[in-house]
């Protein structure tokens, strides 16, 4: 069955909310999402009523979430499967911008100012989107290098389920729930795995990115609204951490800080998952991962960093 | 003009060693280089009297390397251009293993133990290469999935200069100097750039993996043997950090604890590099960058860490 | 003027939420505060009703607050100043456990558990407190050691005012507000001042601990009740972190992630405090800090961890 | 059996070097320090010659080591006990200075740049040492506060054995064998234990320091010379870290990096401790070391930081 929902509200935290809709394991949902400062695909800003939560912060908050999705049958301890059928991008533009505080490169402090110095320049960026050509340009105002036009890859930024230990405030933050991983496999054609830690899984989601570098070292990528297709159905089997599965690659998203501990956990996942599903020997798989892994830093700007752990799948059983 | 040398002896430390062979800016080295445990070619290890440090050490240190090269009229403040022509693997077996106290699994103390619970279980694998095919295998004694086969892809995992603040002695640790960055990025049809500071450069290598995961998890890749054909060049500018190109991409190897400490250094010095060679403004280059860019986990396991931020050459003025 | 307040409410995020009691600057307030836990003088929990946040998480959220106190005429940008006039605690008893996913001794990433073996074993720990002789004492029930009794040191755990950037939703969070910083330093006779972000101040607080180790390793204090005395004042100057004064130090604390941060935090704002009220050159400040400083880590098991750096009064200027 | 011992050589490594003198378990080594610059008690500087490592390096390498002194029957397993029966200054100045690239406050990296700004100016600071009323006293130039008068605490900056993991090559490194630690508790008065890994055990020290504040904050202590009186014993028992024993408390030193992870070693191996001497069940242990225990940052300067966990001695049974 097809839910075609039009959001009226919107989630900034990871949580029991009440559903906005209920659905079947099997079942797809048609729905839209705005960018990260609550633009939809006109360019219109979504009200501070339509914002459920923080109404009294004199500030926008990030990332409004479109959902929950409550989805029968799903209760903690099972899996939550969502087959991402299409990201379709709603408008011609996006935006970015560098940022003062915030981003890779500042202290990892709240607030994350530079320590020492001046602050980096906040500076917001234009982006163009060539949906046709698939690619995105801006203009680079201090530079010889005026326009450069890079290919578009879109994912969902931010997706997650209702959080194993309580509710998570800020739609910012990533964790074994998803979240904001900001992590670029999300993307079509891809496959997420989330564990489920409340009745009904209360899948919620948003941030799309049109394009984004590894560890979205600015702490911006390019930010933007779209309509999202997901197929979501339960796995009742527990798993601890998100998992991702494409043509190519079965990957785990590690959320913590320090940025090694991120790693340390995306890693120690993988070698469970080959171990009790795919008949790896737990130290053969540690050998194995250790030679044909590749790893990515997928953010270094959120509460907590994500780094993913990829295996390739034709070293798999078929 | 090339220069053939067979070492008779080789180094555990960068810094500033009596050269084995005094060359010219824009000659060709050709030579050999031992695996990691000290195994060359034939399999034979390498002497004790042979290796030029640590003499008296119980255990045989990791790493030995070939070299230094002494390059003519290398100043400190220079930087030193190695092509790496040629890596040619000279026997058909690599050799890994699981370490009970190594790797990114551990904790990160001296000795790298597990702090709580039982060590990783020392065991060894022996890897056929398959030299025409360019693959390699391995028996992996408690999986169900027993042989998988790998591709090659051969790199010099130590190779460095002597380094500006003394002498490293220990030739498992990277730094501003190069080292054993153990980055796979470092293969034949990439040149290396690094930062002299020492008069006549006094390049060492070694270290050579026919295939690595990110991160180097358990620790250890396919050490096996090599010959090696490098060329060396000198520029009159200073750089800060290693940099490598290749066809498509300029890298940055920056390599610290902690590992963010590593990510930050390896954007920075990409900024600068952007800014300063391709006439982009330091805040422009920023956010593309953030937009492009992708970033490697080269080593979690040595001394220091290692991580590559990658910028696609396709963004730069021809 | 001083105020009795008996909360009927308490809340779990420190944010810009409505005020319990509006005062003046220079006012006195007494009132009381459950402990971690929700659990009063007379050993009874506050009901769900009470909690003003989170109602629909199936836990019993930690740290319930008092508060907020709203105190005429603090604007962003000033210093709310809180002497610590009493802290009595109000119950013979308290009690601490060690918690399975809890605590410095866990990974670090959210749940905190033993990433590669057995959790810690969840055990509580009853405290009984001699409050005449000023003393505490429990049973440990696997020792040969089975009575220690150590001496109280009551103090706030969590305290701080409404956020810069924003609600923080888990009163277990510390940060650049105060919060739940775990400093036994903001005990009786000291002064604590706050930075000012909202109209009004909006001070919270809670968490009291009879007694705790630094660092609070287990995750846990002696956690109890209290009935406290605090006066507010404001200043009409900024600052960036907390401080804290008393009878031979000042002190900053820093809260972040990784640990390292929040070292740097502390000591980099106590080197620019030297320097602004008590006309010390700043690489003066530095050399002399370097050399009488001392340090104390807070706590390590918060979502921030809280470093504290120390300068003896001495050497201040009468 | 006294020893008194005028060394004619010093080392700048941890490890297996030729004895200085070999003596007797319970023997007493009378002996003198340079500062870590290897000024004497005259104020002369070491000649290179008297160096024994490192020949070639430009520039004069850190902490010059006493030793090594080989204890007859002291093998691998064993423990090392040091008696510190005393420490007395040898001459009326230390030194110490601001770094432009080393100290807490710098990034980690090596060579320890501010990464983003200009570095810390360099600037030495001439301290005198009035030994009889226990006191040092400097000028701060650009200050207000011009002499502050600070209490002396002496203690060695520097002491280890031959390390487990083969020679450390930077006497700037503390270890699992001691080393370069910082840790003001090393002072007279106090017993240090470390873990012997060679036969021998081959002692060396020097650095001492005639005050610091916790963590070495920018980078160098009071330093200067020294005569040192130690007993050296042996413990056919085996520990992991190195402990240290006084009146008061029991102390054990991890040294790592990132800081928590030094942090973490020094509790777990304070609880083992507890639990294999004291009759303490593990995890009770750990309660009360949450409730008792004190904690020192000790550096945060060298290639691993150093962090004490403290146990009060009267919680132990007689």
């Amino acid at each position: 069955m097809i839910h075609r929902y039009q959001p009226t509200k919107y989630y900034h935290t990871y949580g029991p909310n009440p559903p906005a809709l209920h659905i079947k394991p099997g079942d797809i949902i048609i729905t839209s999402t705005v960018d990260a400062g609550g633009y939809d695909h006109e360019g219109n800003q979504i009200t501070p009523e339509m914002r459920q939560s923080n109404p009294d912060t004199v500030y926008s908050p990030s990332n409004p979430l479109t959902g929950p999705f409550h989805v029968e049958g799903a209760e903690p301890g099972d899996t939550l499967t969502v087959e991402i059928q299409r990201i379709t991008l709603t408008r011609p533009t996006a935006w970015s911008r560098n940022a003062s505080n915030f981003g890779g490169l500042t202290e990892e402090a709240p607030g994350r100012r530079l320590l020492y110095n001046d602050p980096i320049p906040s500076q917001r960026y234009e982006w163009s989107l060539d949906r046709e050509n698939n690619t995105a340009t801006t203009t680079l105002p201090g530079s010889k290098q005026k326009n450069p036009v890079i290919p578009l890859h879109p994912f969902i930024g931010s997706i997650g389920v209702a959080p194993r230990y309580g509710r998570v405030e800020m739609s910012l933050t990533p964790g074994e729930y998803g979240g904001n991983m900001d992590f670029p496999g999300v993307s079509e054609g891809s496959t997420l795995h989330l564990p489920v830690s409340w009745r009904g899984a209360l899948l919620v989601f948003g941030d799309v990115h049109a394009a984004q570098g590894d560890g979205e070292l600015c702490g911006v990528a390019l930010e933007t609204s779209a309509e999202i297709q997901l197929k979501l159905d339960l796995i009742k089997e527990q798993i601890e951490w998100p998992r991702v599965i494409n043509d190519d690659w079965i990957m785990v998203a590690g959320s913590s800080r320090p940025l090694m501990e991120a790693y340390k956990i995306a890693h120690v996942e993988m070698v469970k998952w080959l171990t009790t599903e795919y008949g790896y020997d737990k130290w053969d798989a540690l050998q194995l991962l250790s030679q044909v892994g590749r790893c990515k830093i997928a953010n270094t700007v959120d509460p907590n960093y994500t780094v993913v752990a990829k295996f390739p799948r034709k070293y798999l059983p078929q």
